[in-house]
């Protein structure tokens, strides 16, 4: 069980921008410090765009930065946002499918309580409990 | 976000094989319940006779049936025992890794808690509650 690499990247990416306090960031620097693929990398930012949760502008010298304050982006809803397939068990939101159990069955309500719970402890967090206090260059060297 | 589908057989083939109350069951009766392969589920059967979840037999009349009581059997432990990546993130179990945050990030301890808030409350269900006092016959018209 894991988060897809979209949503991982897409908080780890967040987390790297806030820290740059409204300072431009771009794709090529982003995806060298995490080492990851500069073309996956623009899927996560275009989507993160289309949330507000990036403001991107074009050009030569553009690039993207937070789209709102970190303490207003929260872990939860940004995870419901990225992640495409909540969906614990195959039986999940597909109850008339082809297992022989459909909805007789307790499993996939206790897998819904246990995603619930999941859900319900990262909504605890925003952007900004992720990176405290830490400034970029004490990750980075920069 | 999803177990995998060697976890998902996993319970339900335990839910099934509960359900019959000690008479055995074949690789191919429960391969043709679920439609899934039997090759699939032969690795199901051997992992879970491993654990002692299954009492395997073999030969001609051979078969498997539960190998502990369905009361006996929690579905956090069968969980954590089947399910071979609980890493939510890339970075869970590898902090000396390749992510620029490293241990400085909080991330993935807000993703340790979370997951322990799933496990927590599937460590609260046995299989016996996943059926509750149901028949195999209500089930697959048997």
């Amino acid at each position: 069980m894991r988060l897809t690499s979209f949503t991982d990247y897409s908080v780890r990416v967040l987390m790297y921008v806030a820290m740059k306090n409204g300072e431009l960031a771009s794709i090529r620097e982003v995806s060298g410090i995490y080492e990851i693929s500069s073309n996956h990398l623009m899927k996560v930012v275009h989507l993160l765009g289309k949330g507000d949760y990036l403001e991107t502008i074009r050009g030569k010298n553009g690039g993207f930065r937070l789209g709102k304050e970190a303490k207003d982006i929260n872990i939860g809803e940004l995870v419901r946002y990225t992640e495409d397939d909540l969906n614990i068990v195959e039986c999940f939101g597909n109850k008339d499918g082809r297992c022989a159990l459909k909805e007789e069955c307790n499993f996939s309500n206790v897998m819904e309580e246990a995603l619930a719970a999941f859900l319900s402890t990262i909504d605890k967090y925003t952007l900004e409990d992720l990176i405290g206090d830490k400034k970029l260059v004490t990750f980075f060297n920069q």
